[in-house]
């Protein structure tokens, strides 16, 4: 998976600089750059493995690979905003707003999310009715009844006087991390038409362990590692899957969601070896 | 040209009801629905007339239409922002985040932005190669290199020492506003895929002329009539056109771009008659 995660690290960071040469000079394209520079890459190398399983050209996959990575990084400017959480820091760097200034980092969003679009408009896709079919399930995945409702509710709860119940936190999980990383992983049988239930199913558990295994990371984890804020969901009295199931309990449902996010593995066998690996990669990555 | 606009009016506002109405229900809807409501829908009826004058139904071209006003509304949410242009009131109506609340309203201008590209994706469109066209042009309309590159050099241009000169702020505007009036203007022949250049043409100065009236409306215009702030761009030391060449001259360019802009709708004779009445509505509008 390791050099899978690289390859694939490299042809995207290549594709959105590429996307973006040709933009005019400036405060706007460069905050863009800087929002989509590093990070795991984990929704890239979900479609770029998805797509491999589908018989999809890495050269086909890469611009929905990009748009995958321009679209969470615009969500993560926006949700550092400080109307929204706050953030000022980002994979161990001052978040946009900080670096520039908050008008900045509101259009460098808004013009990564048109970015985003314009990348799964690319020809070398596939044929018109393929990137449709791309298309109108990302735009389902990102906006008001997917990751902008699941940041909505997240939004609501801090204002709430009631933490949120378990119920209520996998609703807001599977918005606002769950429905992106579920387009990402069902790219390949979108492109070629194919069943996506599988992947789907793989893709919603292994979006719940993530998001599980990112709430235990803000309380066992390390500032200089995980290069953003920890303990923020402690100090804010915020409710997350550790402070309802305790950090042990979370752990256990963790594992559970990754053997669950397997079982939609098996029917691509041997093959899916990559994808098995960065489910339990999920779980035990300390970043 | 009256009646069919009340005509766009109904239409758009019913296709836009209609894609929201099966979002879940909470202040993100709410917000986005206000978002909206009401405007002139000038954008919806250039959509409709161009799509009209190249044999695409209504039904076809409604979608786009819903698209676009979908965009603006947008634009202008994340654009009243505190951070932007700072403003409590817009279609007589208090703006969203003044409504409900900051994070609302960086959220529903988001959200309204991913409904744009979905809508773009509609069966009813055409066939997917239509739909691919205008997904790409209105990507590239609205993002960094048009929409949000205009509302960027506007922010930077609060924070110049200098005010802007005339070329400056035609290209300003031509980013700002003219990207999505051309996109607009353009969406029959794309669908079509006829030539769009006689409409550019006509979209091309029919904006300039639009933004030249606003800022005449600035300085002339009467808040209750306009239902937003006038005489904003004066106190904050703005360069306009109205600043920059006068009332008089201000006058008789838009005049003349009215002029270039029916140039523009000339292969269409008598048939272009709404496209023509707008562009002499633009220039005369007290609203």
């Amino acid at each position: 998976m390791d050099a899978r995660l690289s390859e694939v690290k490299a042809l995207v960071q290549q594709a959105l600089d590429q996307a973006m040469a040709g933009l005019p000079a400036g405060d706007l394209r460069d905050a863009m750059a800087y929002a989509v520079t590093g990070g795991k890459r984990i929704r890239a190398f979900l479609v770029m493995e998805s797509a491999r399983l589908h018989g999809i050209s890495d050269q086909a996959a890469l611009p929905v690979a990009a748009a995958v990575e321009a679209l969470h990084a615009y969500s993560l400017v926006h949700d550092d905003l400080p109307a929204m959480d706050d953030d000022d820091l980002r994979r161990g760097q001052p978040t946009v707003h900080v670096k520039w200034d908050e008008a900045t980092a509101i259009l460098a969003g808004d013009a990564l999310q048109s970015l985003a679009f314009e990348l799964l408009s690319a020809d070398q896709i596939g044929d018109p009715a393929a990137r449709i079919r791309l298309i109108a399930a990302f735009a389902q995945a990102v906006g008001a009844q997917g990751m902008v409702w699941g940041q909505a509710l997240d939004i609501a709860a801090e204002a709430a006087a009631e933490p949120l119940d378990l119920g209520a936190i996998t609703e807001l999980q599977d918005g606002k991390t769950g429905a992106l990383i579920r387009f990402a992983a069902t790219a390949g049988p979108l492109i070629a038409n194919a069943d996506s239930g599988p992947l789907d199913q793989y893709a919603g558990a292994l979006g719940l362990a993530f998001q599980i295994a990112d709430d235990i990371l803000d309380v066992t984890g390390n500032e200089d590692v995980t290069g953003k804020r920890v303990r923020k969901d402690d100090a804010a009295g915020k409710a997350t899957f550790v402070s309802l199931l305790g950090l042990d309990q979370a752990r256990a449902r963790a594992r559970s969601l990754v053997q669950q996010a397997e079982g939609g593995l098996s029917p691509y066998g041997e093959n899916a070896g990559n994808l098995r690996e960065l489910a339990r990669f999920v779980i035990e990555r300390d970043t």
